[in-house]
């Protein structure tokens, strides 16, 4: 395809999807609900076709040398396929952001003003490999009454065709507006620049994946993105820290999941108890084979590889933490805003007067005091779902759910006022 | 200077704009106020050199031949500089929006969530050639607890200078933390495009001016920038409008003060009543100037210059108003949502169903019912002050005052609760 054809159809698909968000947002909740529920239905359907669809997308992954971890991303089988349509359905039970008045108030010559919530209108979605972004992803924008376009990886592009032509299909039985979703069926690249010029149909984009992927939409778009960067969690264990429950918050932070955003990276030690609490927590993580580097006055306490200035700003998403000595709380709140990507920190502390200090300090989504970094996190604050996790300040900071995909509008009544006097 | 030597200093005001911003997400709303007092003594002491500053820029001004309109937008005088320090006071008395609590919930393992309002940190400025724009948006950015790099137009350079320096020198005596309050001290056009690069250091841009700013900043900017278009404002009268309200109300929203953006700039009349309604109205109009630019069914019945395709599209500033007949409301609606600026709408009617379905469907910020469109404005609405009214979807809708100039961060405290069972 010429990039000029690639441009045709994507605008294309950009005025059949501004289309269907003026026809999305009057629609009730009972209606998006059953919508809903016939989009689960259609993924059930059409399930040996998906499941077909995805076995070639393996086996293109494995001619093109994928590796296990990237393979298994990649697969969907009858279980999962399930899971996927259960999510749909779990989407139906959530409250409806729409319409959610959010201040409503009279002035002084009698005009009445309104605040509510109302759809964004169209969003689009640029992803990797995980064939569920699809249908996660489609089904919180249109509960919240949003028109997407999706552009998923090459990887999985039979399977995500499959995935949007059964949620769109199983949809349209229930009244889904024609356009509602949409999946652009091949991954140039050329692509992806399109979308991001196409501030007259997109409203926002939201780039699901990687560092790079993420810069280039930045790069380029001429509207809104809502950046998923990444997790360099901190931990700051103050000196009067219950020093046991400081183990198993590191030790559950970094090790019950490392491969996430809201894993810990980096802990923060007090000088005033680091002799006493490094060999305790090195113990403990010792056990969950974990690697440790730390700065010079670490290293002077307990066994670690010296870390280098990198270290600190490093997700490692591993098995693997940064450890370093801090003289003080202020001094441990200055490295956390300078290498901080923002995400979530935690301090753990008996003293609330300095657990309220420090998370007044902090400048990052999430401040958390006595709890282990992997509550943050969409369905874990009660979300029901999640569309990321935001490190951006503007529209959506920390854990996005369906209020976070939502606008507001202004609506004003009254009975001829005049500026005029 | 060198595009490198541009660079340098622009980030180096961006540290410090960094550093002061962490200082100011902590002051208490009673120390904001104080310095706020400070800066309007800080601006009626150095009333002369303002002057003085703000002559040197008239002259220049009426050197390079600006018209005597846009002399008077850059003209300052003991009067309109008392005004200016005045708004810095007034901003003092508004309720700080910082530490809001948006919502509060527990969770079933204990955790207890807490959403509340900070600032978002570094606000750039970039605009054109009103200087009373250096306070109003700095001391605005203040109260909301963030810092503000202004980089104004060059007619104004040397009363911006002048009034920047008052803001903070004055403010300074209070305690305002260095760096809380820069102006770009040079107008090279490479200053904005270091400024849309410097995502380590600016939150936000807002840009306020004509499209051609909005337009570069937006394709340069790596960081969110909220816009402030043209106002396309329309009023639709339905069948069953009071006729004599009607005509009050598009009188009002055109000629009250054409010239910004909340004025009225297309009228659609329901073909069930044009025939009477027109001539009202054109009567009226008429005896305020205005020119009526009107498709074929319109020149059928009153007399106006025939519309061409872009007077849909045009925002006049001035005595002029697109006029449009047209079949039902559905078709007002579909006019509506392809050609407006999503600003600002109006239904006439006496029939609330209508009415209420009008407001439903219309995808704009802000949507009336027998209001004049002036009325969609910061200070009507009773935010007290504005920095603008935004055109776009995301974070601010509308008019923009201290709460829009706020993110949010949640705070969660536990008691050791784990992720892992």
């Amino acid at each position: 395809m010429t990039n000029e054809e690639i441009k045709d159809q994507v605008y294309e698909m950009g005025r059949k999807a501004r289309a269907a968000a003026l026809a999305l947002a009057v629609l009730s909740e009972e209606k998006k609900n059953e919508i809903l529920k016939a989009m689960a239905g259609g993924i059930r359907e059409a399930a040996p076709q998906i499941l077909e669809a995805n076995a070639r997308d393996l086996a293109a992954g494995g001619e093109r040398g994928l590796t296990s971890a990237m393979l298994d991303r990649l697969r969907l089988d009858a279980e999962r396929l399930e899971a996927v349509a259960a999510g749909v359905e779990k989407v139906a039970t959530l409250p409806d952001p729409v319409g959610e008045i959010l201040g409503e108030w009279d002035r002084p010559n009698g005009i009445r003003i309104q605040q509510l919530r109302v759809p964004i209108g169209v969003i689009g979605i640029i992803y990797e490999s995980r064939p569920n972004v699809t249908s996660d992803a489609a089904v919180l924008c249109l509960k919240s009454g949003n028109a997407t376009i999706l552009r998923g990886g090459s990887e999985a592009i039979h399977s995500n065709r499959a995935l949007a032509e059964a949620l769109q299909s199983g949809g349209e039985r229930a009244g889904l507006p024609d356009g509602a979703i949409q999946l652009i069926p091949f991954t140039d690249r050329e692509s992806v620049a399109v979308m991001a010029g196409m501030d007259k149909y997109l409203d926002l984009i939201i780039p699901r994946g990687g560092k790079g992927l993420i810069e280039t939409v930045v790069s380029l778009a001429r509207m809104p993105v809502i950046k998923h960067y990444d997790g360099i969690c901190h931990a700051y264990v103050h000196p009067d820290a219950d020093q046991e429950m400081a183990v198993k918050i590191v030790v559950d932070s970094k090790t019950q999941k490392p491969s996430v955003c809201n894993a810990l990276e980096t802990l923060l030690v007090d000088e005033a108890i680091a002799g006493e609490f490094l060999p305790k927590v090195a113990s403990a993580l010792a056990g969950k084979n974990v690697e440790l580097r730390g700065d010079a006055a670490t290293c002077a306490i307990i066994e670690a590889r010296p870390a280098v200035d990198e270290d600190w700003s490093t997700e490692y998403l591993d098995y693997i933490l940064a450890v370093k000595v801090v003289p003080s709380m202020k001094a441990a709140i200055d490295h956390i805003n300078e290498y901080s990507s923002q995400h979530t920190e935690v301090i753990i502390t008996r003293d609330e007067t300095a657990a309220e200090a420090f998370l007044r300090q902090i400048d990052s989504a999430c401040v958390f005091h006595n709890v282990s970094t992997r509550f943050s996190d969409g369905e874990e604050f009660g979300f029901g779902a999640e569309i990321g996790i935001s490190t951006d300040k503007l529209h959506a900071r920390g854990p996005m759910g369906l209020r976070e995909l939502t606008s507001y509008q202004y609506r004003v009544r009254g009975e001829g006022q005049l500026k005029a006097p």
